[in-house]
């Protein structure tokens, strides 16, 4: 392994307790379908009958990709760059959302197309001006990999340093949909067509190049790589700003802190760092399902159910984030709701 | 019509105007997804381009229906008594989920088999000591129908004198997954047995015994009813609970409120009531799915996509209760995201 996490799944020896709290408050046992499972999840990554959310962190990891310049994508590159500065100015998806739940807005520089050093509130975390195209080669170098794994633990650290017990991380990465295509089908070993979808908005015309384009640089790679490791795929293909959040996943996961995961990219990154240390999906939760084809998929794959399905498309964390007062009513339920003893109710069913 | 409301459809002359500003916020066309559709659909409830959401007010709605003494539900009677009881305390479901997202809960006993007069907390519209058994004759009269209408209409009203622009509906009713099955294949035409689910829990053999009895009464009341108005089907097989939320939806409707429409009870709710006045329909966000059989096909019916999938089956307007977040934010997108004028952005797809 290149980059060593100490990861362990929590302590199942709560389980029954907590499982039995939730059964005995007053309600037809199983009555609040996913909240009953989000709390008792919550118990056990928090090892404790009372789980509270803490100070929630978003991490917003802005990079660019070098197969954008094979028309993969309707939308141009310098959308990152221009977004990333319209988050400075509280204008985005990911802001509005952010200061509706009260989450802590970190804006990171992993490797975006553009000097954004001017901007004091984006960390520079850059890594390079992009990503390589990994039409020709991998994406990026080992070095590279370990530097932006590093990069996204030291940013999850900190958030965990100043009291976050609940992460959130989303990107903003012009044509990294493409990337987590390819991530799927060699992770879950679907047929790549059946990975691929339209992005931000491409026709049919757009997807079936996008399909060329893809099974191509797929096609390269396995010659070079017929039985490839994990890192060997997410080295190959991945962004930075995928990187990183894997980075952060892990580090997360090692300081037993509940990481919320949002669409189809941070979904695929999720899948990554399950191939690398499996035991980090039990500090996940997944929040969203979206229309892009192939996700469903991929989170049935990973035994995976999501909080919502509300269409969105638009990444940057939004349907993480849409999510947590979804996780705040579990937190609710399990502390604030009476058992039948206190409530002084036939107990039913 | 036995009870007279004067419902409009939302002036439709703003939709264009609408639908231009959305679609020029700052990200991709339609990818914020289902906050997009609600966003729509608040500017024309509300007649303006910046809708805001004031003064939540949930209704809780109790009472008692004769068919439970057939054995149609898992849950005894004393359930319906003993929970208005606890809500009174805040130790409900509906309780922890008010404080939530702050709404004023107001308790209303409409026909709980209990003297609940003791109770300050609990307000009095109460028609009688739970309905009559609809197995041998309609559960109310005529006149109790009108006078739980017109409850309705005057607890809604009060509310939006309040302030209330948003107006939230749940119930507390042992049995009435039984009247809302029967009122579906009624309203939708079809098959009985498959608007029956398991209610709060009944097993294979429970739910066999829920399809005798009800296809019981559906008969003898098609005997005597063999081309019904829908008041007739209301009249029948009705709780007060239920009637008394039909006359809330159209008096808010009527006065151009938004109505959160919580899961299977009170969707059949909903759908009564645009029996009697279509339009209402307008004003509608169905904000929850849950796992009783049927609900899905009974949203698909009336062409409504509900907000939520949490599998919730509580009742009580948790599921609406939980939808409102969400709602809040497609309010903070139409209003606080940029467009692309203002973000600087070139405009992308």
């Amino acid at each position: 392994m290149l980059a060593e996490f100490n990861i362990q799944r929590p302590d199942n020896s709560l389980r029954q307790k907590a499982i039995d709290k939730i059964d005995n408050l007053n309600k037809p046992k199983g009555s609040l379908g996913m909240l009953e499972d989000i709390a008792l999840q919550l118990c056990l990554v928090q090892q404790t009958l009372n789980p509270k959310l803490t100070h929630p962190c978003h991490l917003l990891l802005g990079g660019d990709h070098g197969i954008e310049k094979e028309g993969v994508s309707l939308s141009p590159r310098e959308i990152t760059w221009q977004q990333m500065i319209n988050f400075t100015k509280g204008g985005g998806g990911v802001n509005m959302f952010c200061r509706q739940h009260g989450f802590t807005l970190k804006l990171v520089d992993t490797g975006v197309d553009y000097d954004l050093s001017s901007f004091s509130d984006i960390r520079d975390c850059k890594i390079d001006y992009g990503t390589a195209n990994f039409l020709y080669g991998p994406a990026m170098t080992e070095v590279q990999y370990l530097e932006a794994i590093e990069n996204g633990a030291s940013l999850a650290e900190e958030c965990i340093d100043e009291g976050c017990n609940i992460l959130s991380i989303g990107e903003m990465g012009i044509a990294n949909t493409s990337p987590s295509s390819i991530w799927m089908s060699l992770f879950q070993d679907f047929p790549l067509d059946e990975c691929i979808g339209a992005g931000s908005g491409l026709d049919s015309k757009g997807v079936e190049h996008k399909k060329k384009i893809l099974s191509q640089a797929l096609e390269r790679f396995l010659e070079e790589y017929p039985e490839p490791t994990p890192e060997e795929i997410i080295i190959y293909f991945g962004g930075f700003e995928m990187v990183t959040a894997i980075g952060a996943m892990l580090k997360a996961a090692e300081l037993k802190t509940t990481i919320l995961i949002d669409g189809f990219i941070m979904t695929a990154c999720a899948l990554a760092a399950t191939r690398l240390y499996p035991e980090c999906q039990d500090y996940m939760i997944f929040c969203h399902c979206g229309d892009e084809s192939g996700h469903r998929r991929m989170l049935d794959g990973m035994g995976a159910k999501p909080v919502l399905n509300l269409g969105l498309r638009l990444g940057e964390g939004t349907g993480a984030l849409c999510a947590y007062p979804i996780i705040e009513s579990a937190v609710r339920m399990i502390n604030e709701m009476n058992n039948f003893q206190n409530a002084k109710i036939t107990k039913y069913f």
